[in-house]
Protein backbone atom coordinates (compact mmCIF):
# COMPACT_ATOMS: atom_id res chain seq x y z
CA UNK A 1 0.00 0.00 0.00
CA UNK A 2 1.42 3.55 -1.08
CA UNK A 3 1.86 6.50 1.62
CA UNK A 4 -0.07 8.81 -0.62
CA UNK A 5 -2.81 8.60 1.84
CA UNK A 6 -0.95 9.52 4.52
CA UNK A 7 0.84 12.71 2.21
CA UNK A 8 -2.85 14.45 2.16
CA UNK A 9 -3.04 15.07 5.49
CA UNK A 10 -2.08 18.30 7.44
CA UNK A 11 -0.28 17.45 9.96
CA UNK A 12 0.86 20.76 12.43
CA UNK A 13 3.83 22.48 13.03
CA UNK A 14 4.29 19.14 15.45
CA UNK A 15 4.00 16.45 13.17
CA UNK A 16 0.80 15.91 15.17
CA UNK A 17 -3.27 15.36 13.95
CA UNK A 18 -5.78 15.13 16.69
CA UNK A 19 -7.94 11.75 16.23
CA UNK A 20 -11.57 11.26 18.18
CA UNK A 21 -12.03 8.18 18.63
CA UNK A 22 -16.08 6.91 18.24
CA UNK A 23 -17.48 3.92 19.77
CA UNK A 24 -18.88 1.91 17.12
CA UNK A 25 -22.47 1.01 17.07
CA UNK A 26 -23.29 3.45 19.92
CA UNK A 27 -21.39 6.44 18.47
CA UNK A 28 -20.11 7.65 21.67
CA UNK A 29 -17.34 9.95 21.35
CA UNK A 30 -14.31 8.40 23.68
CA UNK A 31 -11.57 10.45 23.43
CA UNK A 32 -9.77 13.02 21.82
CA UNK A 33 -6.30 12.64 21.28
CA UNK A 34 -3.34 12.80 18.96
CA UNK A 35 -1.30 11.34 15.92
CA UNK A 36 1.73 11.25 14.00
CA UNK A 37 2.12 9.86 10.70
CA UNK A 38 4.21 7.07 12.39
CA UNK A 39 1.03 5.94 15.05
CA UNK A 40 -1.69 6.62 11.94
CA UNK A 41 0.68 3.93 9.86
CA UNK A 42 0.88 1.58 12.61
CA UNK A 43 -2.98 1.91 13.52
CA UNK A 44 -3.45 1.25 9.91
CA UNK A 45 -1.21 -1.85 10.06
CA UNK A 46 -2.23 -3.07 13.08
CA UNK A 47 -5.97 -2.37 12.93
CA UNK A 48 -5.65 -1.00 16.70
CA UNK A 49 -5.73 2.72 17.61
CA UNK A 50 -1.98 3.82 18.12
CA UNK A 51 -1.46 7.44 19.23
CA UNK A 52 1.70 9.82 20.02
CA UNK A 53 1.66 10.52 23.65
CA UNK A 54 2.14 14.18 24.19
CA UNK A 55 2.95 13.99 28.01
CA UNK A 56 5.12 10.83 27.60
CA UNK A 57 6.28 11.67 23.86
CA UNK A 58 6.18 8.34 22.62
CA UNK A 59 4.09 6.23 20.75
CA UNK A 60 0.77 5.37 22.60
CA UNK A 61 -0.16 1.63 21.84
CA UNK A 62 -3.87 2.46 23.25
CA UNK A 63 -4.24 -0.23 25.86
CA UNK A 64 -0.56 -1.08 26.09
CA UNK A 65 -0.73 -1.87 30.04
CA UNK A 66 -4.51 -1.53 30.74
CA UNK A 67 -5.37 -4.40 28.30
CA UNK A 68 -8.49 -1.82 27.07
CA UNK A 69 -7.20 -2.04 23.21
CA UNK A 70 -9.59 -0.13 20.42
CA UNK A 71 -10.02 -2.02 17.59
CA UNK A 72 -9.96 -0.04 14.62
CA UNK A 73 -13.31 -0.46 12.16
CA UNK A 74 -13.14 2.53 10.25
CA UNK A 75 -11.51 5.87 9.58
CA UNK A 76 -12.34 9.14 8.70
CA UNK A 77 -10.84 12.47 7.50
CA UNK A 78 -12.68 15.50 7.67
CA UNK A 79 -12.71 18.61 4.66
CA UNK A 80 -9.28 20.50 5.58
CA UNK A 81 -7.72 16.98 6.15
CA UNK A 82 -6.18 17.83 9.64
CA UNK A 83 -8.63 15.89 11.39
CA UNK A 84 -9.33 12.24 11.80
CA UNK A 85 -12.22 9.95 13.33
CA UNK A 86 -11.56 6.53 13.95
CA UNK A 87 -14.73 4.45 14.80
CA UNK A 88 -13.27 1.34 17.25
CA UNK A 89 -14.92 -1.27 19.41
CA UNK A 90 -13.55 -0.22 22.76
CA UNK A 91 -12.45 -3.55 24.66
CA UNK A 92 -13.08 -3.77 27.71
CA UNK A 93 -16.20 -1.01 27.72
CA UNK A 94 -13.03 1.58 29.18
CA UNK A 95 -11.34 3.88 26.69
CA UNK A 96 -10.23 6.30 29.96
CA UNK A 97 -7.32 6.13 32.62
CA UNK A 98 -9.55 7.69 35.38
CA UNK A 99 -11.00 4.21 34.53
CA UNK A 100 -14.35 5.44 32.95
CA UNK A 101 -16.39 4.36 29.93
CA UNK A 102 -14.93 7.34 28.37
CA UNK A 103 -12.95 10.59 28.51
CA UNK A 104 -15.96 13.01 28.13
CA UNK A 105 -17.38 11.91 31.41
CA UNK A 106 -17.83 15.39 32.46
CA UNK A 107 -20.78 17.87 31.23
CA UNK A 108 -21.83 21.71 32.03
CA UNK A 109 -24.79 22.20 34.23
CA UNK A 110 -25.61 26.00 35.46
CA UNK A 111 -21.76 26.48 34.98
CA UNK A 112 -20.16 23.60 36.44
CA UNK A 113 -18.79 20.55 34.70
CA UNK A 114 -20.44 17.65 36.61
CA UNK A 115 -19.58 13.83 36.40
CA UNK A 116 -22.31 12.15 34.61
CA UNK A 117 -20.81 8.70 34.43
CA UNK A 118 -19.25 6.53 36.71
CA UNK A 119 -16.07 4.79 37.54
CA UNK A 120 -15.87 1.59 36.02
CA UNK A 121 -13.10 0.37 37.77
CA UNK A 122 -10.65 1.69 39.57
CA UNK A 123 -7.17 2.72 38.37
CA UNK A 124 -5.60 0.75 40.73
CA UNK A 125 -7.31 -2.05 39.62
CA UNK A 126 -6.67 -1.18 35.75
CA UNK A 127 -3.28 -0.53 35.97
CA UNK A 128 -2.06 -2.33 39.56
CA UNK A 129 -1.14 -5.36 38.10
CA UNK A 130 0.43 -6.80 35.45
CA UNK A 131 -1.54 -9.10 32.62
CA UNK B 1 -22.63 32.72 36.23
CA UNK B 2 -18.76 32.94 37.37
CA UNK B 3 -15.92 32.13 35.23
CA UNK B 4 -14.80 29.24 37.22
CA UNK B 5 -15.54 26.28 34.64
CA UNK B 6 -13.38 28.34 32.15
CA UNK B 7 -10.15 28.39 34.14
CA UNK B 8 -11.11 25.04 34.70
CA UNK B 9 -9.64 24.64 30.87
CA UNK B 10 -6.83 23.76 29.86
CA UNK B 11 -6.20 25.98 26.53
CA UNK B 12 -3.14 25.33 24.38
CA UNK B 13 -0.10 27.68 23.90
CA UNK B 14 -2.44 29.71 21.37
CA UNK B 15 -5.09 30.16 23.83
CA UNK B 16 -6.92 27.27 22.13
CA UNK B 17 -9.07 23.91 22.70
CA UNK B 18 -10.02 21.59 20.33
CA UNK B 19 -14.40 21.36 20.06
CA UNK B 20 -16.03 18.47 18.07
CA UNK B 21 -19.21 18.88 16.95
CA UNK B 22 -21.56 15.70 17.55
CA UNK B 23 -24.78 16.01 15.99
CA UNK B 24 -27.41 15.13 18.55
CA UNK B 25 -29.38 12.02 18.01
CA UNK B 26 -27.74 10.77 15.27
CA UNK B 27 -24.45 10.83 17.32
CA UNK B 28 -22.83 11.90 13.99
CA UNK B 29 -19.10 13.51 14.17
CA UNK B 30 -20.02 16.67 11.97
CA UNK B 31 -16.35 18.73 12.44
CA UNK B 32 -13.91 19.60 14.84
CA UNK B 33 -13.21 23.07 15.18
CA UNK B 34 -10.94 25.18 17.90
CA UNK B 35 -12.44 27.88 20.30
CA UNK B 36 -10.75 30.19 22.25
CA UNK B 37 -12.14 31.15 25.75
CA UNK B 38 -13.89 33.90 24.34
CA UNK B 39 -15.93 31.65 21.41
CA UNK B 40 -16.64 28.82 24.22
CA UNK B 41 -17.62 31.99 26.63
CA UNK B 42 -20.31 33.04 23.92
CA UNK B 43 -21.14 29.60 23.13
CA UNK B 44 -22.55 29.02 25.77
CA UNK B 45 -24.24 32.35 26.95
CA UNK B 46 -25.88 32.40 22.85
CA UNK B 47 -26.58 28.84 23.28
CA UNK B 48 -25.21 28.61 19.59
CA UNK B 49 -21.66 27.17 18.62
CA UNK B 50 -19.35 29.88 17.83
CA UNK B 51 -15.49 28.95 17.03
CA UNK B 52 -12.29 30.69 16.44
CA UNK B 53 -11.08 30.58 13.20
CA UNK B 54 -7.46 30.08 12.73
CA UNK B 55 -7.35 30.81 8.75
CA UNK B 56 -9.24 34.16 9.85
CA UNK B 57 -7.67 34.77 12.69
CA UNK B 58 -11.56 35.90 14.00
CA UNK B 59 -14.33 34.63 16.10
CA UNK B 60 -16.67 32.34 13.34
CA UNK B 61 -19.83 32.27 14.83
CA UNK B 62 -21.03 29.29 12.63
CA UNK B 63 -23.60 29.50 10.27
CA UNK B 64 -23.02 33.37 10.03
CA UNK B 65 -22.72 33.71 6.19
CA UNK B 66 -24.65 30.34 5.54
CA UNK B 67 -27.44 30.39 8.12
CA UNK B 68 -26.27 26.62 9.44
CA UNK B 69 -25.98 27.54 12.75
CA UNK B 70 -25.60 25.04 15.04
CA UNK B 71 -27.76 25.10 18.15
CA UNK B 72 -26.11 23.64 21.34
CA UNK B 73 -27.92 21.37 23.80
CA UNK B 74 -24.68 19.91 25.53
CA UNK B 75 -21.14 20.89 26.14
CA UNK B 76 -18.94 17.97 27.28
CA UNK B 77 -14.99 17.78 28.80
CA UNK B 78 -12.60 15.05 28.77
CA UNK B 79 -10.37 14.01 31.73
CA UNK B 80 -7.81 16.40 30.98
CA UNK B 81 -9.71 19.47 30.22
CA UNK B 82 -8.47 19.83 27.27
CA UNK B 83 -10.78 18.75 24.59
CA UNK B 84 -14.40 19.56 24.65
CA UNK B 85 -17.54 18.05 22.98
CA UNK B 86 -20.77 20.50 21.76
CA UNK B 87 -23.72 18.30 20.96
CA UNK B 88 -25.36 20.17 18.45
CA UNK B 89 -28.63 20.13 16.63
CA UNK B 90 -27.57 21.41 12.82
CA UNK B 91 -29.84 23.59 11.48
CA UNK B 92 -30.50 22.94 7.51
CA UNK B 93 -28.80 19.71 7.47
CA UNK B 94 -25.10 20.95 6.31
CA UNK B 95 -22.40 21.37 9.13
CA UNK B 96 -19.27 22.22 6.29
CA UNK B 97 -18.42 24.46 3.81
CA UNK B 98 -18.37 22.00 0.72
CA UNK B 99 -21.97 21.17 1.17
CA UNK B 100 -21.38 18.61 2.70
CA UNK B 101 -23.62 17.21 5.52
CA UNK B 102 -20.54 17.18 7.80
CA UNK B 103 -16.40 17.36 7.53
CA UNK B 104 -15.83 14.02 7.82
CA UNK B 105 -17.55 12.96 4.45
CA UNK B 106 -14.25 10.79 3.26
CA UNK B 107 -12.86 6.81 4.94
CA UNK B 108 -9.97 5.19 4.45
CA UNK B 109 -10.43 2.53 2.00
CA UNK B 110 -7.67 0.12 0.47
CA UNK B 111 -5.04 2.76 1.10
CA UNK B 112 -7.24 5.81 -0.16
CA UNK B 113 -9.55 8.84 0.96
CA UNK B 114 -13.37 7.88 -0.89
CA UNK B 115 -15.57 10.26 -0.18
CA UNK B 116 -18.87 8.20 0.95
CA UNK B 117 -21.42 11.46 1.66
CA UNK B 118 -23.23 13.10 -0.85
CA UNK B 119 -22.61 17.02 -1.34
CA UNK B 120 -26.32 18.31 -0.17
CA UNK B 121 -26.25 21.60 -1.73
CA UNK B 122 -23.05 23.14 -3.86
CA UNK B 123 -21.38 25.86 -2.07
CA UNK B 124 -22.02 28.79 -4.54
CA UNK B 125 -25.83 28.20 -4.04
CA UNK B 126 -24.81 28.23 0.10
CA UNK B 127 -22.87 31.25 -0.04
CA UNK B 128 -23.88 33.07 -3.08
CA UNK B 129 -26.71 34.60 -2.17
CA UNK B 130 -27.01 37.08 1.03
CA UNK B 131 -29.62 35.86 3.13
Amino acid sequence: MSDAWLDELMFDADGLIPAVAQETGTGKLLTLAWMNRQALAETVRSGRAVYWSRSRKRLWRKGEESGHVQLVKQIRLDCDADAIVVEVEQVGGIACHTGHGRCFFRKLEDGRWVETEPVLKEPGQIYGTKQ
